[in-house]
């Protein structure tokens, strides 16, 4: 139903192969085994569960994966509205041969079935990629992850640091990081140095970026060395009950050794700014974070300037923010516009805030889009949802309000879409 | 000048019959009697009054309702460009055989003893209900409202209880809950006996909800039964008077209570977050009112953790919360978004803010709209703005977008409004 | 490629002659004398430099007009898709035949050459007023500018206060106004009575606005005569290292001395509220602002209540505050809603902003547009991206929408472009 306009600006979109440089993805088993890998994802359970099916339900560690999908089934009726419904559609038809637009009682049984024979062949990760357009994907690496037994370049690594910034305080989080690093950590130089050895193992393993995904109060700072040291002497003595100002202290010392690292190493540094966890302490696994939008990226004014040589390709949770985003990026050259995030990602918000970037920020400045997925499946019809919406923002406010040509409209796309992901991640 | 999609989308919208889940009629005197009873509504006075016209000649208590209307249409000019004014000639077109598109001096006069004669027909309000399309309207019924005199299933109770947080150190706001309960309040238990029969007499005639309107400072919190009793000890000595920290206990006791009792009876309870009374003291009636947008739902964070079978359905005054609203009704089971609210009934408001609803929250948790109207004439006009804009975003985002069937989307359109507002408050 | 009624909606307004509320232009040097003028524009310095080019070069004050501008031209290819680029290129093609797309190696350097040429004529200036339609200019004054050597009707003057309220704890701050004033300024009866000479020589001389910009952080309050004498004594005492409070009570007091004058001198006050200076103080010369978005209106309540007779045209930074603005002109008489500033001068924006002001504010009550231009060039195509998003806007929400006549369409564009400048500022 689209103009003619939109759908061709839409398949030369469409043809460009892929880097997805955001997702949760586990290297060593990618892909779905069965539907309840696509239907487990959290969108699929939170929206059942708010929509009135108990968590019980959901969560039953006594049911088989088969039984688990019949039912959601049941409950998850009341999302077909949602556009995370409409990527498990997009799956179901672009995957398993789907005809229907839902999944109901009458068609669930047979599409399982029918969809875990796929599955199982070995090839199954690759032939989602070839058929998704996909070159590679990034992941999201616990600090102590070993990044073996998978091809680094197809299975891109990425260390996320949010265990040591927020959670150092939790004595298993300080024994994973000895276990890592070989390090003892009894000192502020001790747990400097182990940092150290974490980028230094990543980096070795063609890691592209360091991660975090950061609270709505969070605003780091500068702290010196003997501040830190009796930080960190409080938080290895009391634990995650150490005073609020040790545990803050010594969170910003390790956030800014982090950035430190990053300009050392050259490795951008993702951050995705805004989610309060467990504000919903009894929702479904994963379906517990919320926000408070009161946020401001003048809260890293002293992060920005003092790390000139690092890049910071910046997510906000909520679409307020973006207006900051796009003009933080216009005016530091340090700053990045990075994909539309968890809960700003859905049409009519990306489509705002992709307005608003792509005509306020330099085109090179743009990552259009990541997956931020759990399982393969989904990177297709999330960027398939992005491309469309892409191409409505070129038609309108280019080709149409500004002349622009369609070749011309194409090109910006296609380098916010792919080109900047191989630039700011030095991705040859 | 509408696709032909769209009007077609829009007629079968049209063709369902209303409830109207949110309004200030006087079931008693429910529909207007001369024109002043329209253009008296706060939207023209304060508009008005905005665009120059004093104060004391809009609310001159010495002249008839014809002379306040003739200066009315003097001062009116200025905001003939405002949706709010194309209501009033909506309901001029609609009920008074209008046909013009604007009211000044060469043919108000005669309009207002046309439509003079029409509104004095005793069966007047029921003719524009049936007019309108409307079944039944919930109204606002303050706590000691005798709920007599009228058809509840037609008129539908609401106890609003805005006086009761916000105003019991008032001596007046406590005789009249003695007067209505027959209970004398002099403790903390008195006071929660009192206010369960307000809920009996409440729920016994039909009401089907209990709803407040809250400033955007308010973060509600348990209070302890000691900390309530210190609390009204000093109320009840000093009255408004009483120290803040006494008087935001009482507040924040009585409203969890009233959270309580909708547990206990069954009563949704309507949250209308972020409003700011008395912002401009000298402007006209209900022209006072504005707000400080800088608002969070996380400061209902325990709220809606502790109550969980209470369902919320809540308004933002200010659009910049719409997305929070929806994030929260994604995740939270509780919470149901309600209509669009006042400073953001307006339809560039509308559009975006039901657009980003409609593609994430469950189909089942929406309350599309509500009037508002203080007198019935509005309910009409109100509604048809919003199914214009609400034909407008399925059209656009969802059969062009994603390519919905038109009957796909007239059937999710028509359940947030209406279906939605019988299952929500369980209107059988 | 836009829609015929759209283009008739444009063409219409784009004959209205204009009158430009807020520049920043220099009314003894008003036009450009070469392409560096244009491109050393603080838009493209900070994007190029956003962009990669490094400040030393962008500033090397060694080299001439032209090498800057081929060194810029270099480094503004990565922002060719922004807005601001595109008014570059309506520049080149509006006033020195330009006829590509881009300006590139290839082609900057003929085109430097020629237009220097056009720019040398003695009647260049009035030759860009002519051609861009426009009839006057508001300028941007410091407070002790002699207002000389011009014609005041065309080059309308505008007392600038920013520094007499944030940095007259700077001695040559002070020093100016003396010398401005021939006041000694040694108590607050005397820095009064200095304020007011300003305000005498500024009406004298045709001044149709007193103006400033604000921080987010500002909320001014009335501040007592014994209150202000401390804190002067202080700031004339210890400068820019005198205690906070000291500085802002004197900061506060003299905010309302200049809404106390405004109200004297019948002179509307402009509001431009919420930037951050020198967020990014290694960023380029003026690229170095930025803001944080959580601000509000309500900040403002009592300065509003306070003076009722002064109009207050109110800019503001985010379009986050974009619905408070309009809410705060719905109800204070004395609030107008005032362009589209800085951040929010961008289509995607103004779109919104616009949509909502025009629907929800008294007609009279809005000013539309102004350019912040610093050379004459650019008021054309800024307020020529303006006209196409009126001429948008009005098509979709109010012909397309609320069926609207194309000529009532117009005519209301008409008021906001150019019509509500008039009555606002009282030109005749």
């Amino acid at each position: 139903m689209t103009s003619e306009l939109r759908q061709r600006i839409y398949q030369q979109l469409a043809s460009v192969e892929l880097i997805d440089p955001h997702t949760h993805i586990n290297p060593l088993d990618a892909g779905s085994h069965t539907l309840v890998d696509i239907l487990g994802y959290h969108y699929y359970t939170e929206l059942a569960h708010s929509a009135g099916m108990p968590r019980e339900q959901i969560e039953d560690p006594a049911i088989s994966a088969k039984e688990k999908v019949g039912r959601l089934i049941e409950g998850i009726g009341p999302i077909d509205n949602t556009i995370q419904y409409s990527w498990l559609i997009d799956i179901c038809q672009r995957f398993f041969g789907f005809e229907g637009d839902r999944l109901d009682a009458s068609n669930w049984e047979a599409l399982f079935d029918s969809s875990e024979a796929q599955m199982a062949d070995a090839g199954w990760s690759d032939e989602v990629l070839r058929r998704s357009n996909v070159k590679s994907v990034f992941l999201t690496n616990d600090f102590d992850d070993p990044l073996a037994g998978f091809d680094t370049a197809k299975y891109v690594p990425c260390l996320r640091t949010d265990d040591l910034v927020f959670h150092l305080g939790k004595p298993e989080v300080r024994q994973r990081l000895e276990a890592a690093t070989k390090v003892s950590v009894g000192s502020w130089t001790e747990l400097r140095e182990a940092i150290g050895v974490l980028f230094e193992h990543f980096t070795t393993n063609n890691a592209r970026a360091c991660a975090i995904s950061i609270p709505p109060s969070f605003a780091p700072e500068p702290v010196s060395d003997g501040r830190v040291e009796t930080a960190l002497d409080a938080v290895l003595k009391d634990g995650v009950n150490a005073d609020e100002s040790h545990l803050r202290a010594l969170s910003h010392r390790i956030f800014w050794t982090l950035a430190e690292m990053c300009d050392q190493y050259e490795l951008p540094f993702d951050l995705m700014i805004g989610v309060n966890r467990g504000v919903y302490p009894t929702g479904v696994f994963q379906g517990q974070d919320l926000y408070d939008s009161r946020v401001s990226l003048i809260q890293y004014q002293q992060l920005l300037n003092a790390f000139p040589r690092v890049t910071f390709p910046i997510s906000v949770l909520a679409s307020v923010t973006n207006q900051e985003l796009a003009s933080y990026a216009w005016i530091f050259p340090n700053v990045v516009t990075n994909g539309h995030w968890w809960y700003s990602n859905t049409p009519s918000i990306i489509e705002r805030d992709a307005a608003h970037r792509l005509e306020a920020v330099p085109r090179t400045k743009q990552i259009g889009y990541y997956s931020d997925a759990y399982k393969l499946e989904f990177v297709a019809p999330k960027f398939d949802m992005y491309r469309k919406i892409l191409a409505k923002v070129l038609e309108e406010y280019y080709v149409i309000d500004r002349s622009w040509s369609e070749e011309r409209a194409v090109e910006f796309g296609t380098q916010v879409l792919r080109g900047n992901v191989e630039t700011t991640f030095k991705i040859s």
